[in-house]
């Protein structure tokens, strides 16, 4: 059979029956089997659970091109069959009443759900026990962090992640896979345990760009029209934004290397400077999310405090000090930032910008800095890492690409386009 | 002791130990039994875990001016220790793991959750059994139809609504009650169950602006600073929308009147047109309902299908009509009428509205159009309706006021004027 890192071509095969879903997952069950005691990618997993759901897909006509495609599910989106207990010992155990919305969409799409995937605490930055499958003394990223390392680890082909700040770039980066970071607003939002109500999106995790668009279409409930390769190199920006000071030396040397290998091929690349309200969205994003994710979490900090982790009770601190006008003056900033993005695409089809300051760094209980990810976020524009560079360590440096609001399809081209130059 | 219509009253006359929470409690609840086999506000009650709640409360120093005060709460927020059934037989006795936030906040600040109020069917248009309190033969509005009525009817001073079209507005206008929809954003969501994600407003129902405005800062987590009531007559724009071609006689009396009571108060009164942008609001609102509506309830369509009304399979097709470029056009007119309400504002403080187009309608299958509500929750403006006039039928007639984005307290401060001069 195909291995587990392509799942148009699992798809393919499923639908052409030469394939079946039952085979695929019992491939996947496998290699999570011979791998995760190491990784600990995966919090929980139903394997007889999951059998009956591909041979349910195996008894059925194909929905669609990932019809019967083993996934993995970040465990802050409810499952009404396997427990969701948001990383928190709070929520341990806990079975909804209902599937998340992308999870309902994904299993309308013919998917199968494997389980769950290892979430840092209620996707902030307090690390679960996943390990990066790259060196296993490193973090592999949060708070999607057993998304990024399942896929790249080879366990399933595709895994949901969300992000608030970094969390589906930044994991992705470390690991070395594609991470796709849909508009706000792209998949429905209903069934995930929310943290920041203005920011909070669900992304997803691939081996390809191709792959990580007709997931993220799966999971909008959207039909999966893949967009056409780029026929002619992009016009690319480089944006080195107000986190630059920061940057480690391999990830300047990754953007160095991306614009380099674009420019070659035939790109266009100039440097872009960002508007001036981006100057200080920063900190508006800091105030957007620790006000809101106060707000989101206001049961869990009334009824549970001394269950929550010492640095999820920080943020929580830090949003009761922003009161309403600084709240509203940081989403004026952001209004700003939306209008004037318009400016820095004048002359450019996408932006070029690290995905991370660096490799992932050592130990696991840092998750790493969002620095290069949080002002995305907090504009809601599209984004995506594309794996291909390594670091000084042999550990992955992802390059991260930046297109409008609503402009999905422009990052998927994009990426496929400097995919296929990073890994030649 | 006071009667239930005055919430901060309640709270003071508690803090001072002249009263209790639970003779308030006590007293909810036999005007409950006296009343509610004929209004049916209530989805479900449960009185001794009510009572346990009032007597803790009378144990504790004063959490703030509500601590102890009885509320509903609209039965599509989740309790953690009452069923929450959304309205639907899908979720008919369901318990939820937590609280919603504003749950969560409301009972951090002291206050007692009485029950739950009846909702329609997923806040959409399928009614629940609940009756208009000032004539059983009427619908109360909806969908926070039992919110509505209660508080009507004497049984709380205060309850949660939620707007996604007119659900708060218009049955608080049609049952003569103060209905307030905070700006977009202002109360966290988390544990609501979502219909339209962009959309979404927890507001609240009470007898006077102070009350709405304390109980909606209670919800958001908030200190409860009250506005300053106007010192001077606020500037008013008459502003009539698209809709107006559909207002009843009962209707535009009701503005008349409530301009012709302003302006011999001292207001200077204006027409005020809305900016171009807005011609096509009504149209965009509905495609951002359907389309995201159709993303919230991903699960209840794939697996409940048949145990939606008609009326919501029809919302759902609605919105599968609909497709992503459609969805980004409804986006962008939003945020050219949002750039564009400020032009509205030039020469006046507050704009003054219809707040349905007339009196409630009779029978009880349909609640109401919400055409005179949409545009304000499309740009997310605070909305207030204030009680105070009388239709031909004996019917409230309510008036609604608009202020930007943000700007919550100004349509506090012109409601409790304009409530003193309606009401006098």
């Amino acid at each position: 059979m195909n291995d587990l890192r392509n799942a148009l071509a699992l798809g393919r095969e499923i639908a052409a029956r030469r394939l079946t879903a039952v085979k695929v997952l019992e491939a996947a069950l496998a290699r999570i089997e011979a791998r995760d005691n190491e990784i600990l990618a995966w919090k929980l997993i139903n394997p007889e659970q999951a059998l009956a759901e591909a041979m349910a897909r195996d008894a059925e006509e194909p929905k669609g091109p990932l019809h019967g495609v083993p996934v993995g599910v970040k465990d802050v989106l409810d499952t009404s069959d396997i427990a969701t207990g948001y990383g928190s010992p709070i929520y341990e155990g806990a079975l909804p009443s209902a599937d998340a919305a992308a999870v309902a969409n994904l299993r309308a799409a013919g998917m199968v759900v494997l389980g769950k995937t290892v979430t840092t605490e209620f996707a902030m930055r307090f690390p679960g026990a996943t390990r990066n499958p790259n060196n296993l003394a490193h973090t592999p990223g949060g708070s999607s962090s057993g998304s990024a390392a399942a896929v790249a680890d080879g366990h399933v082909p595709l895994a949901i992640g969300t992000q608030t700040s970094g969390s589906v770039i930044r994991p992705a980066s470390y690991c070395g896979v594609i991470g796709f970071k849909p508009s706000w607003g792209a998949v429905p939002r209903a069934g995930l345990k929310m943290l920041a109500e203005s920011l909070d999106t669900i992304g997803t995790m691939a081996n390809s760009a191709a792959d990580a668009e007709a997931f993220a279409l799966a999971l909008a409930g959207r039909p999966i029209n893949p967009t056409a390769p780029l026929d002619q190199p992009p016009r690319i920006g480089i944006c080195r934004t107000v986190a630059w000071p920061n940057i480690e030396h391999a990830g300047s040397r990754g953007l160095e290397e991306a614009a380099t290998c674009a420019a070659a091929a035939g790109a266009k690349v100039v440097d872009v400077q960002l508007p001036e309200p981006f100057a200080t969205a920063l900190e508006a994003h800091d105030v957007v999310m620790t006000y809101e994710s106060r707000g989101m979490l206001a049961f869990e900090c009334d009824r549970h405090w001394d269950r929550l982790s010492p640095a999820l009770q920080d943020v929580m601190k830090r949003g009761m000090n922003h009161d309403w006008p600084a709240y509203q003056s940081a989403l004026a900033n952001r209004r700003a930032c939306r209008k004037s993005l318009a400016d820095a695409f004048q002359d450019v089809d996408i932006l070029l910008t690290p995905s991370a300051l660096g490799e992932a760094p050592k130990g696991l209980s840092f998750t790493g800095s969002p620095d290069f990810n949080r002002i995305w976020t907090f504009v809601g524009a599209p984004s995506i890492t594309v794996p291909g560079l390594m670091g000084p360590n042999g550990l992955p440096v992802g390059t991260q690409l930046i297109a409008p609001l609503g402009q999905d399809s422009r990052v998927i081209g994009a990426a496929g386009w400097l995919q296929n130059l990073l890994q030649a």
